[in-house]
Parts: C-alpha cells; structure tokens; sequence
C-alpha cells in the first residue's frame, strides 16, 4: 500500500483554512483520492474533548504552558489515532491546523519559545510533520472585515486575544515559513475562495501530485 | 514573609497517601502551620477537568504519550495557580501526587521514559520540585488486600490497569528514590494508619521543621 500524503493548513483566524480544506479534498475525491479533512486541535474523541478545554477553559483560563501541553496531548492522540493510520493505508489527511499553530500561537505569541514547542511535539508525537504545510496569508485589515462578520465562533478563549497577540502570531507564522522553506507554501488568501482553492490545488498537485 | 514549605506523597494505589496527607496536615495545624492540602491530578478547576479526562477517557482511552502530556498540562495549571502561591505566601502545601507519580506510571510502568517525563515537567512547571517527598512503601500482598476492600474507586482507567504495570510502578519509585534521596523519604506503610502518621510526622519534622 502507497503512504498517503498529509497536507496542513496554517493561518491566523478568519484566513479560510476550514473551507479550503474542505474545498481541497473534493478536488483530490474527484481524482479518485481518499481524503481524511480533520482539524485541531481535534479529530478523535479524546482530541476534541481537549479541544472543549482549551476554547472554553475551567476556571480562570490556562497559562500558555498549560495550554501548550494540552494542544501537544490533543496533537498526540490525533496523530496516533488518526493521522498516523489513515496515511498509512494510503488516504490522504488533509489538517486544519497542526504543529505550526503551537508555534505561532503558544510558542510566539503566547511567549513559551519555539524549542519547548518542538521538545513537546518529538515527545507527543515522534515529531512528526506534514508533507506540504499551506500557510493562507491574508492582509490584517482583510482578516478584520471578516471576523466582523462571523458570529459568535470566533469569541473562544483563543480567538478573542487581543490585536498585538494575533499579529504576533501572523509574524510567527511567517518567520516558521521562510526558515523551513522546503515543507511551506504561502498561499495569497485575499481572492475568493474559489480563487484561492485554485491556487491551493496547483501548489498541492505541483509538489504531492494527485492530479 | 518566610516561604512555606513543599511535601508531597506518592507510592501506588492503597498505601495511603490521601488519609495520610488529612492526618499531616491535622497535626501540622495544631503547631500553628497553615497547610493546604491538595491532589494530583487535580487541586485547581482547571487540573480538575484534566483528571477526569484522565481518569475516564473519551473514546478508547490515552496513549502513554498523551496521557504523560495531560499529567503535565495539570500539574503545570495546580503549580501556577495553587502550589506555588501558596507556598511563597508561607502556607505549607501537602500534596497527594506530583511529579514522581509521572515518572513511575508513565515514565517508567508507560514506557515513555524517564528523561520524556523531567522535560515536559521544565517546560510545564520550571522543574518544581517538593521540599519533601514521602514514598510510602507497602507490601504487595497487603496492597492487594486493601483495594479488595475498597469501593468502584480504584477502577479508573489508571488504577484498574494489570499486576505487570501496577508492579513496575512500585519498582520505578523505588529506583527514583534511591537515586533521589536528599529530597526523598521512605516511610514503612504497612501499619495502622496511625503508626503510619507518627513516623510521617517525625520524618518531616526532622527534614523541614514544624513543630
């Protein structure tokens, strides 16, 4: 049996990284592939329990240490459980969200360093990383229109930080892309999202093939 | 204000540690020390919610790895929020549990290893360590005989696992605290709890004061 290929979508909130997931694998489906769309954290029973955790926390909210070992555990068991079986009978996993969040949002913005977040991803999850990673970048002002628009699901415990947290968290993202260059594409996430599907799918077929 | 101090006690299932920790904090009182007595997993909301994860597993239960992480997501929480203000306030805090517990099941009975367990302990808690670690040590037999005993609690997902691990628990403190020995203590657990608490007592009071 051919591994399958795993694909992550990276991006700050309101970047389009659900609906392109989403728009992806019915592109790849058509192909006759067998795609797997998941997020995080997320994607098992456990890893969505933990999810609940972090978005709505008990008590006075979780320290960014806290916070980074639950994504870590929540990224373990859906790597184990998941990710990590459905590659290896040949499907394609396409992920909204994986490592790269922790680094951007915990690691950067959240001040916990970008080694602890490596050291807790080769513990929880043998290191493990994506094929291709897809970083949607869409300009700030873009991304502050959007979110007005959206109802309540943008209000959880992470969502809702403030500006200077969610911008430290674009220049993470950023900074991760251009230093591990060979695993990144940035994607231009400004057009519609039928634009941006179509830029996502010349990427993904160019470097993993699927066509 | 002077620093209080630090104690916590471990060993496996049914050697005691919760009454004994009730029983120290009672007499430590009566000297006019304010003590806080708490448990892991747990001791803060947050903690709390995690040890019922832990303990009742969503979907088919934790890996070694996930769950070594979620031990260290609530530990990090109880430091931040309970234990270690406490403690710089000059309260004394008992706790039942802490970080030996992960390094004999997880570390040692789960497989992860010892060295896995001490990282995500700098990264979630900066390495805390207890100023006095209580190992009550219990026969085998004389343990199995106590959790016939005792109610549906010890049948959680952790406690209900088999002889085999149950014993490399017992083994992994023993070497952590022969290895450890300044900071560890082994109190002979297999009188009443009173002969129990009078030897823990006198072992604490030589170590740390608190008479």
């Amino acid at each position: 049996m051919m591994r399958g290929k795993f694909i992550a979508l990276e991006g700050g909130e309101g970047t389009g990284k659900s609906t392109q997931a989403r728009l992806l694998a019915a592109a790849l489906e058509k192909n006759g592939i067998q795609c797997i769309v998941t997020r995080e954290p997320g994607g098992t029973d456990g890893a969505e329990a933990i999810r609940s955790l972090l978005l709505s926390p008990p008590g006075s909210g979780w320290g960014a240490k806290a916070e980074a070992l639950l994504f870590a555990a929540a990224r373990s068991d859906h790597v184990e459980k998941l990710i990590r079986p459905n590659i290896e009978r040949g499907a394609w996993v396409i992920c909204d969200r994986y490592l790269d969040s922790s680094r951007a949002y915990q690691g950067g913005a959240g001040g916990i360093g970008d080694e602890a977040i490596i050291k807790l991803h080769a513990i929880g999850s043998d290191g493990m990383l994506p094929d291709l990673t897809l970083l949607i970048d869409v300009p700030a002002d873009q991304i502050a229109a959007r979110l007005q628009q959206r109802d309540g699901d943008v209000s959880d415990a992470i969502g809702g930080r403030g500006v200077e947290y969610h911008s430290a968290v674009a220049q993470t993202f950023k900074t991760i892309a251009s230093a591990e260059a060979n695993r990144f594409a940035t994607i231009n996430g400004a057009g519609t999202p039928e634009e941006v599907h179509h830029a996502i799918l010349a990427v993904v077929q160019q470097n993993l093939g699927g066509k």
